[in-house]
């Protein structure tokens, strides 16, 4: 059972032109859940990780998961406004405008080893943002996972430029 | 270790008079993030669950991990306007106006059991509405669990008045 075929396409959502890759199809499926999750970790079985970070909301499904997994803490890189303690914050460019990504100022312990996961890699803004606010915190990011990954929009271009190792467990052409 | 222990409280936040309490310390820590989610599964090993139902945000991240550990697909119940597909979708008040949750419509087959997973229940309003969500869709609720409970706000006697099952980690006293 390939991951890739679990995944629904919504042609023109949100919209018209845009293919939304839709991850609750292989989510909601317990084969699908199962092998997502234990792909993602066994790609870093072998490497020190302290944490994993998890970027809301999806990647708090897997992140969560592999966390687990891993027998590590985990870290939520949320929106703004939705942490209660002190914050570092991030903005990064949306098509239109601009959003911001937080974490906790003491989410991470000086030097640690922190695995990045999300559902799916873009343009890799946010990915960025997110590995921009775990160095501030202190963090080393050892790598940035996902479940899909879109080549055309160079994410991995934009991560790898920055020094993260990039892993994906599938690819869609087209945007 | 207590899990409560590592729980942290923060005063006033949102809100002059509220003691928030912040689950972030918990989850990074790798000792209190395993025992929270395998307590959480110990809770429901025996019984019979097809799906997990994760509440927005915070119950993605541990819903996922209970999910996983029990060899089951997830469904997350979101905010509006966030899932892609057809969603069936319940209204509920908050302290100043109301707010609204999904599910995709084929999230859950007819007759499933599923069990709810969220990090805290208050007041129970967004439980309930999450838990006519998995009716609506033909889920059985089989469970609704928590890490912390407040138990003044009355969830628990909201909840079982709706036929479910409600258990929580930790408890505790005030706001």
């Amino acid at each position: 059972m390939p991951i890739k075929s679990r995944i629904r396409t919504i042609p023109d959502y949100p919209e018209k032109g845009i293919m939304f890759r839709d991850i609750t199809t292989l989510l909601q499926d317990a084969q699908g859940f199962r092998k997502t999750v234990d792909e993602l970790v066994q790609l870093h079985v072998r490497s020190k990780v302290d944490k994993v970070a998890g970027i809301e909301a999806r990647g708090f499904i897997l992140g969560g998961a592999v966390a687990h997994q891993l027998s590590v803490g985990f870290v939520p890189v949320r929106k703004k406004g939705k942490l209660p303690y002190d914050t570092l914050a991030e903005s990064y460019d949306l098509e239109y405008g601009t959003d911001t990504l937080e974490i906790h100022t003491d989410a991470i312990v000086e030097g640690e080893s922190i695995l990045l996961v999300d559902d799916l890699i873009a343009t890799g803004g946010t990915a960025e943002a997110a590995i921009k606010l775990i160095r501030r915190a202190g963090g080393e990011v050892i790598g940035c996972t996902f479940v899909v990954e879109l080549p055309e929009l160079g994410g991995r271009e934009r991560l790898e430029a920055m020094g993260c190792e990039v892993l994906a467990l599938c690819s869609f052409e087209g945007l």
